[in-house]
């Protein structure tokens, strides 16, 4: 029977195949030859793909596959591909890389509200000049999309002392953080944000969620933060929104094409942070034991565990 | 009785005289006369002066000054003052000052954990490029000083996931804190520390401390956070760390110097970060109480709180 892995993933990714191979080598208690595409040997000898924006066709090419397991968040990623093998989808679930997302919301939360391009700037001209300070309290930053990682961003910036609210589709609840829900809370929502985090999945009714009517309902001056997906903004009801100088600025790590295009304005624009979608890397440190689950189950012959639907594409 | 506040600041700094205005009368109950340095009108109405880094002599032209109240932490900034006036200094407690220093800590931290200089590069390069990435869990913090600000950043830090350490001179324990004290302590603390933040208070024992030796043993590749005092650091030092590449970079909030002189070769080192000590800036919402808990201790009679000993300079 087939038993070698592959690690397939776009050639701009930061695929970490070593790492796979010694952390799910370790959960499972053994030597595993997993192979990183495009060199795998044998194309027959793969039985499960481990896959990050695999090229299209290239998992069509693997005739003994019985398992794909995507190492993102989200699987946008793999049903693009028209020849998608008609096997099992699983999902990894890493904890580490709910943290890693709230890093990166917090990072550029602080980024702005501590004025740091200004200081930036302010070196470039050795000014020294102290920017007036805004009290964390009354900075207002919300987050849109309260699952795992929504959840855990929006406390931890709560836990930093900054007035957080949260919106998501169905109703939530959290300790600390003011929660919104639906369209009829989404208004409200916008209108109390000065630091907008999207962190929602990508799905019909998200898709080009992001639009100029949005973007003028946040209070001037707000600043744009972007870790979910590029589909829910309408780039150039962005750009109008920040050369208004109704936005202040926006940290970008998702785009509705990944690489983002060489000619894309976005790469240089003065108030927009273009990042590589690093935002959540998944670990194989911490995402090991979730794959190593479903590679029990399998081999037992047991149902998978995080499968995916891929008609409700999640 | 002479009733009237002044508040006396550098012409640089960015004094905030509307907000103490506004805070202090409102936890004192009353309108408050506040005049900003230098229009402070008939200098014979002045009882209490706020001070930050006042002009040498300011104070010493006050003849009915019966309190002085430092808006900061350090008063090394009163001290320097050949003139100033033997009448009580006053500290103020500001729970505010403490969360703010613990995101200047934590933004930097992330600045360098997350490539952030790196991506921006990238970006100016148009260039779509995944840094391999470091476990937060591997990457080791160590905050030198752990009274209430470096405890509070140390903890911050530590509950993002990284492998946090502090350092003091007597020995200190903190939950999820790996702690080291005194000399006998300092080789390994410095010797496990990927990233270092300064917080410890300037006295002679400190003064000079971040010398050749102490980068020395920081592990290649260490970045450095000073949001203490300048006078820690030997300066050539830093720079001949950072020119070996044995630091990889530095943020700097504090300098030997204040405002920093333009000439000097912080400003324009490529690995070097200056901002002009706006990491603690006391906010008059969150330390009015205790300037407001002195005044009317003056007024009464009252012992005074908070005093410094000006022999000990602290």
């Amino acid at each position: 029977m087939s038993a070698a892995f592959a690690y397939v993933s776009d050639a701009q990714g930061g695929g970490d195949a070593d790492g796979w191979r010694q952390r799910l080598g370790a959960a499972l208690g053994e030597a595993i030859d997993l192979r990183a595409w495009p060199d795998i040997g044998d194309a027959q000898d793969i039985a499960i793909a481990l896959a990050w924006k695999p090229p299209p066709g290239a998992l069509a090419r693997l005739p003994n596959l019985r398992l794909i397991v995507s190492t993102g968040m989200g699987v946008d990623h793999l049903l693009v591909d028209p020849a998608l093998p008609d096997v099992p989808i699983v999902r990894v679930i890493d904890p580490g890389l709910v943290g890693q997302m709230a890093e990166y919301a917090i990072y550029w939360t602080l980024h702005h509200h501590r004025d740091m391009e200004a200081y930036g700037t302010q070196q470039r001209q050795r000014r020294w000049h102290e920017v007036p300070f805004t009290d964390t309290a009354t900075r207002r930053v919300g987050v849109m999309g309260l699952g795992e990682i929504g959840a855990d961003t929006a406390s931890k910036i709560a836990g930093l002392g900054f007035a957080t609210a949260g919106w998501s589709r169905s109703p939530r609840a959290i300790d600390g953080i003011e929660c919104f829900s639906g369209a009829a809370g989404l208004t409200a929502f916008l209108q109390r944000t000065d630091i907008l985090i999207d962190v929602l999945p990508m799905t019909p009714q998200t898709a080009g969620m992001l639009d100029a009517r949005a973007f003028t309902l946040l209070p001037r001056g707000a600043f744009f933060i972007n870790m979910a997906r590029g589909g829910h903004v309408v780039d150039d009801d962005l750009i109008a929104a920040l050369d208004s100088g109704h936005l202040a600025g926006a940290a970008l790590d998702v785009f509705h094409a990944e690489p983002l295009p060489a000619d894309h304005p976005f790469w240089t624009h003065p108030k927009i942070k273009v990042t590589p979608h690093i935002a959540g890397p998944t670990n194989p440190r911490t995402a090991a034991e979730s794959v190593a689950q479903n590679v029990r189950r399998l081999r037992a012959g047991a149902a998978l565990v995080n499968l995916i639907d891929r008609n409700a594409g999640y």
